[in-house]
């Protein structure tokens, strides 16, 4: 199996992508890795090139470009030609920690859409306090959506909690604003009524963003902007007590620096429990292979994880189930029909 | 000034009300309350009848009722009967920690709008991390809203912030996907430009719910669908992150038990920090009066502090000064035409 790595996208790139690729080669004796980036940056970082081959790009897409853009004109980015070999069928799958958007439109402009899926979305994994963790989408690939949208996401998550996740029978939740049945506005109780209606998914119902880090569901699904807003109040919130509680700690006097010190280990644990990279990176579903974006800060480990994560869903060709699910089921695939009539 | 209470609303009814009640009225010579609910239940816990007069009502609303029928068919319930009050002049306010969904049924149907605000909107107060804190609307009174709610939202947040919570010249700022001008989906687009058009409010741009608790507004506006989300996941995230932080001390061993001493006071500060409901109550903006709703776990301390938070509005009269001004702007009022043209 061959993945296209990004390797200059992301804060600490190439270093922590390169250590990364490596742990991972070591790890899994099935992974091959083309890099795509500054030869000249990146060779001197490899220990052995077993399985590794770098093909040198001239250019990179930065943070502040704008985003469909970049991909158009800067041909020979890193991000461009780690996305053009998979379109060409020279690698099964691609992981970039660059810049969301860019990886978006390559995704789209570049790879391409699974022709039934007209919106695909993002999705990352989140914890739950029991370390089970759930996954959502979409957080934002898309500022608006329709119902038979979120229905595609639900089968997609659901593949990929499957196979990914081993998770038998994801239970799967609509995000609304409340968890009876005609809770939202018209487009979520279309929705709602879509995924009831949907075979071969387990809908448990609407799910609240108050609930969903107790895990009532294994695959939240979501309008991208609603996805979008809760994600960042988790990640900020998460962010912000956990800020507030160093506070406590280092500028609570001597009780607060011997009360930091008895507690640290248990502190530790606790914010890994909550951090959200430490999950992987979040996959942009819907496309004809696995495009998959870590952290703009992630460290080696994280880029670690995931390609782990990706080599699994190439494995069990979560691409091609979503694929075949909807070849098969032609009556979901024109809910969008059904819902414009 | 009178405030219409609905002593029966809320877990802990009638105690904490009527505990609440008198230690507003002992703070401020100027309240006189209007106490709706069982004369049986609230008699014996009052200490001094001064400026209180109970009215009995025989019947009071369920949380679990489904809320405009509740309000249609209990003519006699507590709830009912302090909205009545306040329609008709009677009393200058209302406040319940009653069921919020039949609490903004009872606004609208009993109490009213303002001529000019098409769709009240639920405004509760959030903490910031350097204490301040911040009010943001709409968290859920609809569950879908039109660019020109949003503008009005961020006049009414804006008197309301000056009024009762001293801020000169609030920061208004529209939470959506992305801080630039152009983000979000049309909806969003056309708020944020109906916003910086608009005269006599402090639009600073787009804000994103990662950052809200940082501060960077005084009044976030939103709708109604995110709003909720938003604030579900940061009140969710909240108690999920503290639940772990007590299991990390309780279930930490010796050390984590010690760890938890040392830091206990400055733990209690950070808790209360983020305890939503010390900020008061939400408020249902837009009505002819001012209708707070106190959350249904609220203690006697947060009922006092919700019912200062009344008297605020009232003495400053809001409600007038947000009615005059879309008088003497029509072409705001107006918004909603020119988006529909």
């Amino acid at each position: 199996m061959k993945i296209a790595i990004d390797a200059m996208g992301g804060d600490n790139a190439p270093e922590v992508v390169i250590a990364g690729v490596e742990k991972a080669r070591d790890a899994n004796k099935e992974l091959t890795f083309l890099l795509y980036g500054d030869e000249a940056k990146i060779k001197p970082l490899i220990h052995h090139d077993e399985r590794l081959t770098i093909i040198h790009t001239p250019e990179k897409i930065n943070s502040d470009d704008e985003p469909v853009r970049a991909i158009r004109r800067k041909k020979q980015a890193s991000m461009v030609l780690a996305a053009q070999a998979v379109k060409q069928g020279e690698a099964d799958a691609m992981v970039s920690l660059g810049s969301t958007g860019a990886l978006l439109a390559a995704g789209l402009f570049i790879i391409g859409r699974i022709r039934a899926i007209e919106r695909p979305g993002l999705l990352p994994t989140l914890p739950t306090v029991d370390g089970k963790g759930f996954v959502m989408l979409d957080v934002g690939a898309n500022a608006e959506n329709r119902p038979y949208h979120l229905l595609q996401y639900a089968i997609m998550g659901s593949y990929y909690a499957k196979d990914v996740r081993n998770v038998e029978n994801p239970r799967v939740g609509l995000l609304n604003n409340g968890t009876e049945a005609n809770k939202g506005d018209k487009m979520h109780q279309e929705a709602h009524d879509l995924l009831a209606a949907a075979p071969g998914i387990n809908f448990v119902g609407n799910v609240e963003s108050s609930d969903i880090l107790n895990g009532p569901a294994d695959v939240v699904v979501t309008d991208g902007f609603t996805g979008n807003a809760t994600l960042k109040a988790i990640e900020g919130t998460v962010r912000t007590v956990m800020h507030m509680l160093k506070g406590a700690i280092y500028e609570g006097g001597l009780s607060g620096k011997l009360g930091g010190l008895f507690l640290k280990g248990n502190l530790k644990s606790m914010a890994s429990t909550f951090d959200i990279s430490s999950y992987g990176g979040a996959v942009l579903l819907g496309l004809k292979a696995p495009l998959i974006k870590a952290h703009g800060a992630a460290d080696a480990e994280t880029v670690y994880y995931t390609l782990l994560q990706t080599a699994k869903m190439v494995q069990n060709g979560t691409v091609t189930k979503v694929a075949d699910y909807f070849d098969a089921h032609p009556e979901v695939a024109e809910a969008k029909t059904a819902e414009k009539a």
